[in-house]
């Protein structure tokens, strides 16, 4: 009577992550894949991070899986990527803006920042992957810098003059599509690379 | 009219929260609780990762904020645990047992030992942390000797006696509950430490 629940529901899903996707915009998705490369080459070991949700409710309709009916997205109190890259610990957080001169800093959360500060201090690389998507552009933004940023209270964005000075263009490419372990090669391991 | 739905809510999921823990156990609260302490004492940068969880549909009640009315839990793809300390990636997965004589290694997951042999050869610290509930004893087992019991297809479970033998017991006490990373530091950065 039921009919195949299962197949139905995958499809469901199937779309609703494509709209869900379209809210994450295509920086996430460029991320996600880069990172499927890296871990499938052996080159890196980085996840996102499952998206924090308060579970309120859930029921066990007959004999299938639990079945989440009330929950709420939390702000996340960590940055959404990490993982290990060449033994070290890698954190990075990815943001988009639309606009063409700026990027607010009103759209990092103050624990993002503050996670990143920890990162720092325990030994780790972090960053933040910003992409200016009116002009298709990722930059990786060392992390020291962003905090002195967001520390200043003069200051209420990273101007797109001051991310191209102060960023690193992450090359782009179809596998992986966002290559920012050559910018991370540069910048953390101290190494002359040629194949830029 | 509406009255304070917020507050309301929050009860709620204080309860349900407790209900889950049940299911998670005391394990997975005393490593929250000892992450906590680290993380607070700067000693390391360890979190649980969020419970990954499809999400199939959203509601947007009224002027409130999301609610997610219909989602499942998904296999975890990695580790519950990983983070930073001294310098250095730390990944682990937390289980718990109330036989008194072995763990069923069919309790973790295939992807989670694939992904601990990932975390040792990317040159990060991998471990179980397992708890034999009925002695009220968990242990640190390095994961290259779990990958092995794994691997050895004439072996389906970890003996009581095994993990004694191979594995460290955790002390315990208030503050932090489990101090896991004083065997960390014995085990994996070849230091004498005297007060154990």
């Amino acid at each position: 009577m039921i009919g195949y629940p299962t197949k139905k529901r995958k499809q469901q899903t199937a779309n609703v992550s494509l709209q869900f996707n379209r809210r994450g915009m295509g920086l996430e998705e460029d991320i996600n894949q880069s990172n499927a490369y890296f871990r499938e080459m052996g080159i890196a070991l980085i996840y996102k991070k499952p998206t924090p949700v308060q579970i309120v409710r859930v029921d066990y309709p007959m004999r299938s899986r639990a079945k989440i009916v009330e929950a709420y997205f939390k702000t996340p109190s960590t940055t959404d990527y990490n993982g290990i890259y060449r033994g070290k610990p890698i954190d990075f957080e990815a943001k988009q803006t639309s606009l063409k001169t700026l990027f607010p800093l009103k759209d990092v959360h103050e624990h993002q920042i503050e996670h990143l500060r920890r990162v720092l201090f325990h030994g780790g690389i972090g960053f933040l992957l910003l992409r200016f998507s009116y002009y298709d552009e990722t930059y990786l933004i060392d992390a020291k810098k962003v905090i002195a940023k967001y520390d200043d209270p003069s200051t209420k964005s990273l101007t797109y003059v001051w991310v191209k000075q102060e960023g690193h263009l992450v090359p782009q490419s179809f596998q992986p599509r966002l290559h920012y372990l050559k910018i991370v090669d540069t910048l953390y391991f101290e190494e002359v690379t040629h194949d830029e």
